[in-house]
């Protein structure tokens, strides 16, 4: 990665060095910045399932060299033993998570390239895969600074912007999807306030999106989830950025449980409400919101966070990973080939 | 307390007995039932402003106990002592948590029966104040059971009630005002489910709600704050059911952060909203919602839950206890002298 192109990132989550694809823990944050080594697609699938690396964009990129790791570290004898190797980690890392559409995008491009390509040596085969990874590493930073040049001059100074869960840097290769364009006002000189949700269960707006925004020097006020509501009946939020895992090509998009609430509130109070993301994040074989797999996660993340358990034993909980906000309740798409507005059955066409 | 009155009980969340108030600490549950026996007003002070005891009404009844300690445990020469030190705790209980107005109206009761009194000696005074607040007690329990006589019929075999936070038997004395009517219908022999919001920072609903539900046998499912949104556009949610801290004349009502959201979503997916609460909880004297003053408390309680850093030191934190549902988002007020419908300019004048 040239280091002119990523010296405006405060931190990388995920990057390739010497065979190893080297993860910042996010589950750690902010308590410690501590990086995870994997040399194995079985470490990528679980630190994908464990959400060490999490959000779709940085979930696309860390997919894209995990599916490559089987497949560098062994020797093959021939090209079909590298190609059925490939075709195996491709399909496992697929199961790690099911709703961002951005992990089988990645690992799909991989095996489109490798398994068409006329290379004579396995040895030409392992170099395609990488550059592919690495195209699409280097392809996320650059959509990445796109959605920030896009979606600038929607923030103006005075703004109080929400947002919520965690589509920022740590959620990409580094600078963002619903956070970029607030860098990018930022390095604009605009003067504005962020309120970060926290975002149960997880509580990667507290632990991630809070951190980087500080890292980045912008103003930010924690809240819990259910405040959101509050403070636009108080009129203190001018605007609603967030990302999204998934977007269909009628514009429902599935993101982080308490989007859709967010989305309500903000269509209930006149708040503009804005989804960030890159053409990678939109999977136009889906004409609706409720095809959408969603993910339930387990009953721990809900009754016993940080090991604490705040429920009775054996409490029954219901822990989806992913809501769905109908198409309707989102105001523009800010994405890294411009501004999309309604009606989306005609601005999403042409990703 | 007469056993038969109490018999219908499964806890006690405050009572008094040989000249100590004896409070279940409900920072303690579901982990443990422990209690906290208080002999002087400032102890009381530190339960309420602490929240070992919470919830308006449980608060009412133990600043009715609260405010006689120092009085009745010290000797004191003549009644204009005795009424000093009466008239002092009675003020200082007061500071203890501004919203709720329980608080001070069942102070302020204590004080008008005994300063105006017509007793020759201080042990008659002192005898007419535990009189007051045992009357206050016994009616908090008559409250809540009338509550639930009045409320039951809204609850139908089949239904799937949320409730927010924790308006149950330990926000009382023992029966409720939101829980009341489940627990009523529950005996008529109705089968149907409720779901829990955890209601952060303090988690009274993972907490507390789940574990008395439990102990009256209801089925429950507890979700994130952030969750009610997606269950309520996917039709899982009949009914909304929530206690309250404050009701003003026209009907706006004062409860725990996210009951604004609750009733927004409630509203905007077709969910009646029903707000249950004893008359000592409505407040004349003020005509509109942004007349109640909202306690916000410490930074801690959303940035450190149980000592866990969530965020970065230093992060700044929005947390007020309460927010304000406006008149027109509750379907009908359910209280100990019946259900009470819009246009509550009319059907409020009555208490």
């Amino acid at each position: 990665m040239p280091a002119s192109f990523t010296r405006r990132l405060k931190f990388e989550p995920a990057r390739f060095s010497d065979g190893e694809l080297i993860l910042i823990d996010q589950r750690r944050l902010p308590k410690k910045l501590i990086y995870r080594r994997c040399r194995s697609v079985r470490t990528v699938w679980q630190s994908i399932r464990q959400m060490v690396v999490r959000g779709a964009p940085a979930i696309g990129v860390a997919a894209a060299y995990g599916v490559l790791l089987d497949a560098v570290h062994k020797k093959f004898t021939d090209k079909a033993a590298f190609l059925r190797a490939l075709k195996s980690s491709c399909e496992f890392l697929k199961t790690a998570r099911p709703t961002a559409v951005n992990l089988a995008w990645a690992v799909d491009r991989i095996w489109n390239q490798v398994s068409r390509a006329s290379a004579n040596s396995v040895e030409e085969l392992k170099v395609i895969a990488l550059e592919e990874a690495q195209r699409i590493h280097e392809e996320d930073i650059e959509m990445c600074f796109s959605i920030g040049r896009h979606g600038k001059s929607l923030i103006k100074s005075g703004d109080s912007v929400l947002t919520y869960c965690n589509a920022g840097g740590l959620a990409t290769s580094g600078y963002g999807t619903a956070l970029s364009p607030l860098y990018e006002a930022k390095r604009q000189g605009k003067r504005f306030h962020v309120f970060a949700c926290e975002t149960r269960p997880q509580l990667q707006g507290a632990r991630l999106t809070v951190w980087e925004l500080k890292k980045y020097g912008i103003p930010v006020t924690l809240i819990c989830d259910n405040m959101m509501g509050d403070l636009m009946r108080r009129g203190k939020i001018s605007k609603v950025i967030t990302g999204a895992d998934r977007i269909v090509r009628n514009g429902d998009t599935a993101n982080k449980i308490g989007t859709y609430t967010a989305a309500s509130l903000a269509s209930l109070h006149g708040v503009p409400f804005y989804v960030a993301a890159p053409s990678s994040t939109f999977d136009c074989r889906k004409k609706t919101g409720t095809q959408i797999p969603i993910e339930e996660r387990s009953a721990d993340e809900v009754a016993r966070p940080f090991g604490v358990a705040i429920a009775p034993a054996g409490t029954r909980v219901y822990n989806p990973a992913f809501d769905v906000t109908p198409h309707k309740l989102i105001t523009a798409f800010i994405t890294n080939q411009g501004i999309l507005k309604p009606p989306y059955s005609k601005s999403l066409r042409c990703l």
